[in-house]
């Protein structure tokens, strides 16, 4: 059944307002009539089999006919902030990264960051990260839309970290330095309900400052497994990681 | 240190000829000198830092300084068989699966693939695919290339299947109907050395008579976490879980 999420303004107790991309796709793509179901995320992460009543010139007005219990949120709250890559690689990060389960992501311009985005371009590709996250949430039956922000400054990540439960970096020097503090180690101290941030460089990884920087902030150093990984695989590595622990195995 | 993959043919002992593509990586790209030093890996998994000795007009001559003893090899040997996914995703999963530890890739044709490839088409892929993990392992240190078949049918792949130790396929039903069956209690059983099958879906899944002969076959249906994975993230997904379960935690 398709599935839409439906901004917090347009429900009424049982009844909910489609409008604006999701009408469209309703009404000129999926063709459907009144009388026939999708299912309604709610802002809350709850979400309903609803059954289409009436469809007017630009609403569809539908009503809630079953809350449904789903289970496709992780149980902790991860925050990916990746260092800019080059090409399309961020995208695919927010596509991947939201299939994988990931509450927020934070692009962040660092200092080996090839890509420089100025407040112009940034201004037309935010809209864009919002739909592709949102467009990955319905298709992974996702009852939460993942946060995109804009791209921040290595300051303003440190004002964003000192919220979270547990912070760590990515470090291809712990890949080799480390052989014997793996991952586990630190991912098997998380409780459920904790919230974790972690940073990835970009494609020349964090620079001696950058790792510094972070360490004195508290970050830990991590590896990611024995192999060197590109900068996009990376933060899919983690995630997939993190579901394995905390979905698959309890 | 930049890394080389060197054909059996061109091992002699400690010495070692580099020629074709890699030869003009080192002279043309890397622009090496008489006295530098480069990784040499070798056929069963060996490596080891070799320093050029002479630079002739089509041949590299080395010579093995020190052999390494790198563990960036999957303690299990993991086959991704998967159904051929629509434009350029093959190719996503080649090199991706490859940084995350796959052994062996073999596509699928099935029943829901929209991509067909005759046998020209498959002629010119071939090597271009066998280029993408020869690349991807040399990126990500590996110190073995995996390997990459051609497009297999139905009853090759369950001609194929029948050496492995355990045989799984990725069934989007068992994401939904069993929750309690998870993916932790089939990879647990598996043993350092032992041998892996997974087999993943087109964009459409398996069709019912695909689910029903490789569960004939024993294989074991198996979910992917809680949400719904698109065809090309599902084999990152398994193999960096496994990647997690037997190179992480132990």
């Amino acid at each position: 059944m398709q599935r839409y999420f439906i901004e917090k303004d347009n429900w009424y107790d049982d009844k909910i307002q489609i409008v604006a991309d999701d009408y469209h796709h309703i009404v000129h793509v999926m063709r459907m009539e009144e009388g026939d179901t999708l299912i309604a995320n709610r802002h809350d992460g709850q979400s309903a089999i609803s059954r289409i009543k009436r469809i007017h010139e630009t609403v569809v007005e539908a009503i809630v006919e079953k809350w449904l219990h789903e289970e496709s949120e992780s149980p902790i709250n991860i925050t990916i902030v990746q260092g800019l890559p080059k090409g399309d690689k961020w995208e695919l990060i927010l596509q991947k990264g939201t299939e994988l389960g990931a509450a927020h992501f934070i692009p962040f311009q660092a200092d080996r960051s090839v890509v420089k985005w100025d407040h112009k371009k940034l201004k037309k590709k935010l809209p864009r990260w919002q739909k592709i996250v949102k467009e990955a949430s319905e298709q992974a039956h996702r009852t939460k839309i993942p946060q995109v922000d804009s791209v921040i400054t290595m300051t303003e990540l440190i004002n964003e970290s000192v919220s979270y439960d547990f912070k760590f970096f990515a470090y291809e020097e712990a890949t080799r330095e480390y052989k014997s503090f793996k991952l586990h180690n630190y991912f098997s101290k998380i409780q459920e309900g904790q919230s974790v941030i972690i940073c990835i460089g970009p494609e020349g990884g964090f620079s001696d400052k950058e790792a510094n920087d972070l360490k004195n902030e508290g970050f830990q150093a991590i590896r990611l497994g024995p192999r060197i990984l590109r900068t996009e695989t990376a933060p899919l590595f983690v995630l997939a990681n993190l579901s394995y622990y905390f979905e698959e195995m309890r």
